[in-house]
């Protein structure tokens, strides 16, 4: 398989690393940093490293974009023009709405790992970083199925999860579990050097700070871009801290003992369970769905099945030789599989056990 | 050497175990829940499984109170009762003010380490809590200089980095550093459940939530004690962080990325200079000071070093025979020999380099 990726950081760098030695794929790079782009061929990562964004994409099956969210429209654009009809171009942005609205092309599948490290730069990239996490994947009513499929595929040799969502739901979670901690990290290491850089020398801190602002100060030229992208979502997240932290505020106040014990406890059993809410593993079971081969079938289907938590462990189109149908196998875990094939009959298509 | 730790959960537990294995100490140990005892001394952590608290402590020449922050004036008034005068009693509360405010003997020394864990109880005591970490102490000016010694000396050997700090100063920190983050952590696991448990299910988080929250729902029984017991300190904090969160809404909501940008960039160097005060290693030097062999000599001593940010690597104190002066051995690093030596000019002790 020939893929290529645009933009060689950390994300990039790993996507070129993993479909390398995983897929065995003939991986074409490009970055507008020549320092970038050499380093990643040093490193093995890409086998041709192009001279421009056109020559990465050409003959491409798979194109990952990885460039900072506020470049991703012009550069998606370009990699659409560059490459040909059977490719599928894919991004990995932090936040989704902007790139989907603003590209409407059945070949283009917005995407975005959950992964990432307190390093960035392509020095950082490692061929396991996707190993076991959730990659969120947003196709649409226009998106090509034979195209999602394939996408679906490598990113599960990467080692990912692919888990398809729709752009707005993706933005609203992705403020609450990372861009909202992210400006609490900040906070707390600009509120800590403020109350203790009074001193000749700050004074040690423990376990809990270093944790709670591992992600400060993550790098600016991707996060800026970030944090305004999403910021309709995030200032709705913001109020509601703010609000969350007056009530403990007054119970402080009033010295309520009950109120900050079961509002502790609360707290614990959130995060046990936003915790735990990684899936069901063990046996899987095959599901074959008969459907329209048109565009945003498949979008439909996976779509239905992540927004109730069923996570499709791997997924094959067999378009019919006259391209009128198809049938789409899906793997699901066994413990889920009674509740996709109830979610699938919803939807009007015929489902059969294999 | 026999030391006595009253309270065997995770800190009590893992002083015992590192007592017993790093300091040949013989450990007599108690705890108001017969099974934790039981545990402790099964464990090894404890060779004397003692019926009660007087008879844990007698005949020790350290005792530790490991209980949580609301027992503590009762339980350290009950060992001082009940041991030697020669012993030396020290706490491991994560607030201060309240204990040495209540305790009001030559014996006692306020103590608090930096070490903890996601988890709780003497199931998960280790040997090797302590190491590297700070233990913050709070020795006053009726501290004994000889009591003061020998604690610091077996802190040591435990493989923590004692420090000494005014109670209030403390206190104040461990409300930005520790307290804070503890809140934060709360806030955000419930604002993230309620934001996303309207579904069927809840969808995959990613690293950064997973570390901003670790701290989430600590034990109860602990936390809201500790919560309460620094109520005004914490309650200063949780007001400037919801001004600085009006001031990101305020600069999200115009869209202003340079104000954004600038702000993260402070975030990274905040941290990084944070995270940075673990203080120099390296060569040390030895200073001998001359002292009056009176009470509160050596907490002002190592109350002057540890607040310019000084650490005190090791501290030996030789009386002379008839007890009316001493001269202290302190060992800090080259890089901090001139500081600390013009520090201890400052309080009219002579010093010669050994």
């Amino acid at each position: 398989m020939q893929i290529a990726v645009v933009g060689l950081g950390l994300i990039g760098g790993s996507v070129a690393l993993a479909a390398a030695e995983r897929a065995g794929a003939a991986v074409s790079g490009w970055d507008a940093d020549p320092e970038a782009l050499e380093a990643a061929r040093s490193r093995g990562a890409v086998q041709h490293a192009a001279a421009s964004l056109a020559e990465a994409v050409a003959g491409a099956e798979v194109v990952f974009v990885a460039v900072p969210v506020g470049a991703l429209p012009l550069t998606v654009r370009a990699a659409l023009d560059a490459c040909g009809d059977g490719c599928v171009v894919t991004d990995v942005g932090s936040v989704k709405r902007t790139i989907v609205a603003a590209t409407c092309d059945q070949r283009f599948v917005g995407g975005h790992p959950l992964a990432g490290a307190e390093t960035a730069g392509i020095a950082h990239a490692r061929a396991d970083l996707f190993d076991g996490a959730t990659w969120y994947l947003t196709p649409t009513a226009i998106t090509s199925g034979i195209l999602f499929e394939r996408l679906h595929r490598l990113l599960k040799e990467l080692g990912a999860l692919p888990v398809a969502i729709e752009p707005d739901v993706h933005d609203a979670l992705l403020a609450v579990v990372s861009h909202l901690p992210h400006v609490l990290a900040n906070v707390l290491a600009a509120e800590a050097a403020g109350a203790l850089g009074g001193g000749e020398r700050l004074p040690a801190t423990g376990p809990s700070f270093r944790d709670a602002t591992r992600v400060a100060g993550a790098p600016s030229a991707i996060w800026t871009d970030i944090y305004l992208s999403n910021r309709d979502a995030l200032i709705a997240r913001l109020d509601a801290v703010v609000a969350r932290l007056a009530d403990v505020r007054a119970a402080l106040a009033a010295g309520d003992g009950d109120w900050i014990e079961a509002w502790n406890d609360a707290a614990a059993g959130d995060r046990r369970r936003l915790l735990e809410a990684g899936g069901p593993g063990g046996e899987l079971h095959e599901l074959r769905v008969s459907v329209p081969n048109r565009p945003g079938v498949i979008a439909e289907l996976a779509l239905s099945l992540g927004r109730a938590g069923v996570n499709i462990t791997d997924l094959a189109l067999h378009p019919a030789p006259d391209m009128s149908e198809g049938v789409v196998a899906l793997w699901v875990a066994a413990a889920q599989s009674a509740r996709a094939r109830q979610l699938i009959d919803e939807l009007g298509f015929p489902v059969a056990r294999a």
